[in-house]
């Protein structure tokens, strides 16, 4: 069942080294669906690399992680995967990378602050950086907890994830997510690329440079998102 | 009508991707041409991917915005480049992109200094970055004010918009533009490489380098441009 | 004799310039094993281009560095090889590269400490840099010293060579190993992203940040080593 | 004439492309030959595209640049060239490129510090940047003096163009040069990696890092180069 959601997880997984965002295995894609009321998710085999993988790879679990479907076991990270549905009904993929600059901003602790219009065009207002989570955490269940001090993370700030879709955990990496496993993919692209931008321009001035006006960040995130958009081809 | 010319621009649309300018579908070209005496311009229609765009998908308005041609939405910047055709009228082709050194720099709110031969060869003196706009210049015709702000700097700063092709729009990215799409998207690229030298040498000195002196500024510029040009097969 | 290992060497020696690990010549990969109770290394050549290496090109030589097969001279890094397998009789293959980011933090004088998870997932703490070799050490038995010197870091520090598989030569470069020639090139492979990483998370915070807690680092290294390993497909 | 010879430059101009050293068409490879007693020197067109240049495109003129081949204009850079030749008898072929981090070194007024054996292995000591030229040597015959300022620098630091093939040319970029024009280019993508790497190295430590001891140094280069080199296969 799902085998059309399974390609897509698949392709979007195989994505993920077109966009340069994995060395060699790091990064995983899911995504969530409800047949007769019960929902699943489709997840990456853990450790497979993304030219050999084929969508009747792909592990089929219902929501509380049981294997309903594939042979292989499913990525390590599923439980914080399962976490961010439970917690964030409205997204439908998840993406999971160790991508270059993301995941050194979150090595250094540091949120994506919104500089400019490239990240406000995609992310409305910052990406966090979560706490680091505690020995206890980390000790026993580490990856639902790191779901959970996602979860944490945005409902502390007050943050939607659908208007932020997108996290740095800390000393970890980033996770994103969207309507789509391709939209989820592409922000992690985005993530990136904001990150890397992020850098540059606090390197350059000593990190003394300010986030772009809120009355920017609006025009630029409300241009592509919502009612009154007027990107795109709708 | 205007066969050629949308083929020149949607074959400029398509180098920003091969000149590695563009994350998605974060670039524009546009041009602008003449029949019977009325101007036209051609632009990118809006959120299209490169590798499935074609020449018969640009879009052709009338120097007012007006579609005459063409099926898509044209670029969301459309208000932008039609400004900067009224305001220099020695323009024949205009490029907006989110390239990664140019943009991050704008977020900086830095110009470009000419720290080099590199710089002189292309433009003539830095590359300045526009104030930021205000609250009501955001709210009410973003993108034709975007197009004012520009013109406004270049008017103000006294700079000659043909021998300084381009410009950065502060906490936004850069615009460039050129007598025909392919040297226009050539700015793009030179502009791109200048503001990553600028970075590596402003980063490495601490910020405390000079530009280069005007007298070598002007042998670069002139050696390529105006009538002693000796550079090329004239 | 070892026409496999052969293969796998010459494949890894390969692999380096896909991984864009290596400019030019520079890097080479070694795998050691026993045939009828006699320990032999094959080894590449030296200068050879990745582009025109076959497998029946690789050089095997005794424990002791006396060349059994082959008709090119070895790489001039033979000895440091050789040094290796002799202290740390855990390890099978071994690479050598000058690759960018891992040889300037050499060049720095400065070790990769374990900034994240995508370190502790790799390397077991952090990675030492050695200390310069003495004058006498470069002038007399250079490349058998520069093995020395790596022994004597691995040593001092108490680090286990499995756990921590690599090393960054003082003023020179990284060095890493592993159980197969495919392994110790994705070690290298994984040094140069952490160095890269690290580079960045330092500079981003003036060299204020501090390494992952341990209670992290072991999590993610015992996630994927060890008994207690649950990630892939074991 | 010298048809083989032409090829190679060709060829070597083409390789530059392909070591992504060059943007446009902003890099020229030339050599010099003797042929019958009299000296000549082949070199790239001016502004001629990488992907379109053919060997019979290349312009051959005698030792004071008047053409004696060829139906293009020369490079612009020729009297560089030329000067060079003059003035370092042994170099058999000249590269000029505006790579990266060379040329960003160059607009920085830096010379590049061996900081490490990759530096070592290829440049026998720092590489210089040049002093700025005078006004009058830019108003006049400023390719020629761009040539005779390279040879003073490598006079007054009483520095061997054999054992140190490459110079940055202050506010400007890069030469290097070699025995063939392959070897040329080589050197002058090792000479872009050596400035990438200490940009890496002095960004990292505040610029307090120190060059790589003589001792060492001494060991690397003449271990690749000289009666005692015991690299590659000789």
């Amino acid at each position: 069942m799902l085998e059309e959601l399974k390609r897509a997880v698949c392709d979007a997984n195989i994505k993920l080294k077109e966009y340069n965002l994995v060395t060699l295995t790091w990064g995983n894609v899911s995504a969530i669906a409800q047949v007769d009321g019960k929902k699943y998710v489709i997840i990456k085999p853990s450790g497979v690399d993304y030219d050999k993988m084929t969508a009747d790879m792909m592990v089929v679990t219902d929501i509380d992680g049981n294997i309903t479907e594939g042979n292989l076991h499913p990525s390590s990270d599923l439980a914080t995967h399962l976490e961010l549905y439970r917690s964030f009904p409205e997204i439908n993929s998840i993406v999971h990378t160790h991508s270059r600059w993301a995941t050194a901003t979150a090595q250094a602790e540091r949120e994506i602050e919104c500089y400019g219009t490239t990240h406000a065009d995609n992310f409305y207002g910052k990406v966090p950086c979560t706490r680091p989570l505690t020995s206890d955490e980390i000790n026993v269940d580490y990856e639902l907890n790191t779901g959970k001090v996602i979860a944490e993370t945005f409902k502390s700030f007050k943050i939607d994830p659908v208007s932020v879709p997108g996290v740095l955990v800390c000393k970890h990496g980033p996770f994103t997510w969207g309507a789509t496993p391709q939209k989820a993919v592409e922000n992690a692209l985005v993530l990136e690329e904001c990150a890397y931008m992020a850098y540059i321009c606090q390197t350059l001035t000593n990190n003394s440079i300010c986030p772009a006006p809120q009355v920017l960040q609006d025009k630029h995130y409300f241009r592509k998102h919502g009612k009154s958009a007027y990107y795109g081809q709708q």
